[in-house]
């Protein structure tokens, strides 16, 4: 893949909120939304034949540096809703995802987000390894 | 320890229910008391001198075989709790924690619940190392 | 619906387990099974056209009274998995289910359990309308 | 309180990270570090003789609007951490709280954060009640 053509790629993971991630304000709890970031980036990963399961079973992990969360109106239980992600940087050490959760049914963006990673071993030490893990041809 | 103070010891954990922690029902989602259930029995060890963390350090470990919890009136947000814990049964490759889980502040009884595990070592097989492992003189 | 009907309607729920229900041990913490069979009932009752989340707007509950899990294998992480759930009692008052977590892969059961809910209003007091809540004829 | 005085408060919240906060890198997930937040923040109010359960019962709701997260060293199961939260901006409708995760035995930073709050009611309308709610003295 082409990193132009990787950063292009935006991939949509569809979920219902559960009643366990609802909270007593009767909207969902505001730290549900990372969880659902971390089933976007899963899912883009599977969208390029790669598992994240797959990339630490080789030895590498991408623990989060960063992340941030705006959160534009509640998300509620049992909504058909859905987790945009794209990667919006990568370098052979780096890796930022950004994400959108939008409201299937009505069309309204809920919260927008990103993560920040790193591309580390088993002993928490940096791998150069971004463009590879990803098949990317950084060319 | 002779292996009936062990049996006869109560060990109280407290702890506010987090936001976090709460439904849209207004009051604690279920799930929850399975992971006060384990502060509670992770206090029990702490009182006698153990850690659960130092017990896996060494390479043993306490996955759950079965629980079991009755609901008597919720719990709620941020009210003083406590975790009443006990252990119900001992064996070398067997051990059984009661639990209740009490409103401080009420004297009400909230919940009580059971969990058994097994001794094993990191690949998953039995290890018969419970009287040791708890420092219990089973004589 | 006849009564019989309803009890032996098995409705399954797929998932994979989210990194965030893993624990250190490299498997699924135990409580999230409470989760998934919470997920498992939800998608039993849409099977006969209801939702849960109907049921609450019309002003009906269902606090869990009593859960058991038995633990058979560790769950893991991304594997696809089903929950498989059945209504086990049915009265006016109480609802039961059961509960199978199946490895949809390997085809193992990991783990088994159930909950049993009562139906009560938004003020915790006892409804009699479990047959109509499940549009259940039980002549 | 006069304002200065309320800005200047810096309130330290201890835990010990649980297992269920573990994820199979060994170390805490990334969205307890949320949870955690809203702990600290709970006690940065308790201390002022406030609690968000009360401001709730009056009827006022601080939603999140936005939230950040920088990790700098991995969160373990069992150390003793503390979180010490203290206001950063507060104006009638809006409230913010920075936060330092902090490892007590070590004395290193772990992590550190913000969340963004408004004040509302239950109907999600914006309410400017904020120098009231914290008994500020504005002047």
């Amino acid at each position: 893949v082409k990193l132009e053509e990787a950063l292009s790629r935006t991939v949509e993971y569809s979920l219902r909120p559960r009643y366990a991630e609802t909270d007593q304000m009767g909207v969902i709890y505001y730290a549900n939304y990372l969880v659902w970031f971390e089933c976007g980036r899963t899912e883009w990963l599977r969208s390029i034949g790669k598992t994240y399961a797959a990339m630490e079973a080789e030895g590498v992990f991408l623990p989060v540096l960063r992340c941030e969360i705006d959160y534009h109106a509640p998300a509620r239980y049992d909504r058909l809703l859905a987790v945009r992600s794209r990667i919006t940087r990568l370098t052979p050490v780096r890796l930022e995802f950004g994400y959108e959760v939008i409201d299937r049914e009505r069309g309204t963006k809920l919260a927008h987000g990103m993560t920040r990673h790193a591309f580390v071993d088993a002993s928490g030490a940096i791998v150069r390894c971004g463009f590879e893990m990803l098949d990317i041809d950084a060319r």
